[in-house]
């Protein structure tokens, strides 16, 4: 077990989505957080970690991940050679390559850098390899339905440097159908590749817990935040953590490291055992772990997307134009005298330069950071 | 087979959602269609179908049915005993009250009713009664997913007699994560009933694959009348007939009877055999007549919705003023002179009552019903 907690810990991929490599943040940005156990040999960053440049995974990894993707494209729009839904596979086809490209791909690499971890190196045939990666569109497919969706209900206009695709020429609402499409799509790539696994029903069980969770995620965060503003009474640790956890750990985080640990066959069940623990057991002790490094993803970009390099981030202040709960709001809150919560009260979640300035001020006033 | 193919044709439920039971319809409307075959025995109606007034199942099982979903909340709405999600469980409770009742249940009633023709009277326990009607709430979480997503892209107004959900207030489009929610939770309804069963996995296939033919259907259908108006140079037969049973036939007529077919036992896999015939072979049978029997249901609703009684239809032209793709548009256009054509260009697809009587005279001049 310690082994495998080490492997986990040891891959790079997360490691370097999470903690980064270069400076040393303020110690109470960490302190504040319960990272205490793992954080005494791990630089912490002011910078843009590697993972939000895309360089989590290294170029050659990227391209043979990259080279799927026509494949992917191809198998999803000709569904059979169906002449009477020619016009949706045309649509469908648009709406992948406008969504499912141009991000990161750090989950979907993370599937397969965890295999790599998982199983020994000889092991890994092209088969198992090219499997890997089609896991991983499937993740990527499964992210940009989540993004399109996002974009519609927090009323976005950029995504990845372009605008967001319900914003395009006639496209509008029916964004809604074809976010759809793209988790369709992702269950049929699982149903082509994987139906034969001894692991198939376990996988398919994961999906929809998790989804599950990133749904309520998605709606405790419009709970805290809507269209009438912030409601600030809401901006709770508690509550933050809950979001976070649910919106973004599971589904980032543990899952594609799930998928590989299934993969490489251990499954959550109780009935096959590894090295004298169920793997139950060790799929617990992974979700744990990987939550973990999920939560402190979060908190370092909510950080980043405030006072990181916004010619890298491309972000400035959209949390707080936008009124989310970010771990910032929630320890200015803890920290704030009542003038201060007055502050944060008239311009949280005002859409205008002045206020942005002002919060940020007051982040830095009350040390926040 | 013959004696599979007589129990399905025999199922009250879905022979009163196709057929009603009163008045002979215009041959044309039923020639026109290619339903030969099972038509002679069947009277037609010009008045609403049993289905249509909820009237196809009776009034015990319908009740019976109605008793379990306070358990379906229930279980839904109190994933553990989580604090930190309690906000969106509440939020969730609301969902599911306001959308999955007050429809005609009759996608949920046909689990049961379907599951009772193909089981023998003394298997049907109250275990397997009450798991066919969880089966069922599965179907109505699924349909109200769609629903939902439905109305938020048509831009409607009214569902089920009230308000649809969107335009509620603090509702707008968090709309769309409460679909997702819906659906998410059908699936969280299967996997704790029905993770244990040998068919399960084949099941959740079902379900996935089902799914993305009914998006696909979506996208088709609003290829052919979106927010720019109807596209006439798509309203041929073979649009329609791939949109309807897209969109509709396969989740509303194969998919609930394919769910009994499993719990009775009839998988789709070629390694069991029922009576000599693979039952993939009966599931085959068992979607082409299903398909069938959607389609008919749906020339039928696209009838009844422009020259069905209002009073109990509640529809007047709503097709119309929408500019949908129904079997009346597409006759009409494959008859219409070119001065008639110029009248549908004119006026279909317009929300204005002169621009409904004028396509409604058309209709009759044409005499495409």
């Amino acid at each position: 077990m310690a082994c495998f907690v080490k492997r986990l810990l040891n891959l790079k991929s997360l490691n370097s989505l999470t903690f980064g490599t270069s400076k040393r943040l303020h110690t109470p940005f960490v302190s504040q957080f319960k990272w205490q156990q793992t954080s005494q040999n791990v630089q912490y960053t002011t910078q843009v970690p590697p993972a939000k440049l895309g360089q989590a995974a290294s170029e050659n990894d990227k391209r043979d991940f990259l080279a799927v993707f026509p494949d992917v494209v191809r198998e999803l729009t000709n569904l059979g050679t169906q002449s009477d839904i020619s016009d949706a596979q045309k649509w469908f086809a648009k709406v992948i390559q406008y969504n499912v490209i141009g991000g990161k791909l750090n989950r979907g690499m993370a599937v397969y850098l965890s295999l790599k971890e998982f199983i020994p190196k000889d092991a890994l045939t092209p088969e198992i390899k090219r499997k890997a990666f089609i896991l991983g569109w499937v993740m990527e497919l499964i992210q940009s339905h989540y993004l399109v969706t996002d974009d519609i209900v927090d009323d976005s206009k950029m995504r990845r440097g372009k605008k967001c695709w319900y914003l395009n020429e006639g496209v509008g609402l029916r964004a809604v159908v074809d976010a759809l499409l793209l988790n369709a799509g992702a269950f049929k790539l699982l149903s082509n590749h994987f139906k034969e696994e001894e692991y198939y029903v376990d996988m398919l069980d994961l999906f929809h817990d998790i989804n599950l969770k990133t749904v309520i995620g998605q709606c405790l965060d419009l709970q805290t935040s809507n269209n009438k503003g912030p409601n600030l009474k809401k901006f709770t640790m508690e509550n933050y953590d809950a979001i976070i956890r649910h919106k973004t750990s599971y589904y980032s985080f543990y899952l594609p490291v799930a998928l590989a640990m299934f993969m490489a066959g251990i499954r959550e069940t109780d009935y096959a055992r590894v090295a004298g623990i169920t793997d139950r057991e060790l799929h617990r002790q992974a979700k744990t772990i990987l939550l973990e490094m999920g939560s402190f993803f979060q908190v370092q970009d909510d950080y980043l997307s405030c006072f990181g390099d916004i010619s890298i981030t491309g972000k400035d202040g959209c949390d707080i134009r936008e009124g989310k709960c970010t771990w910032l709001a929630v320890v200015a809150l803890q920290r704030a005298s009542n003038s201060q919560r007055k502050i944060m009260e008239e311009h949280y979640g005002r859409d205008d330069d002045a206020s942005v300035k002002r919060i940020k001020e007051l982040y830095k006033n009350i040390e926040a950071p």
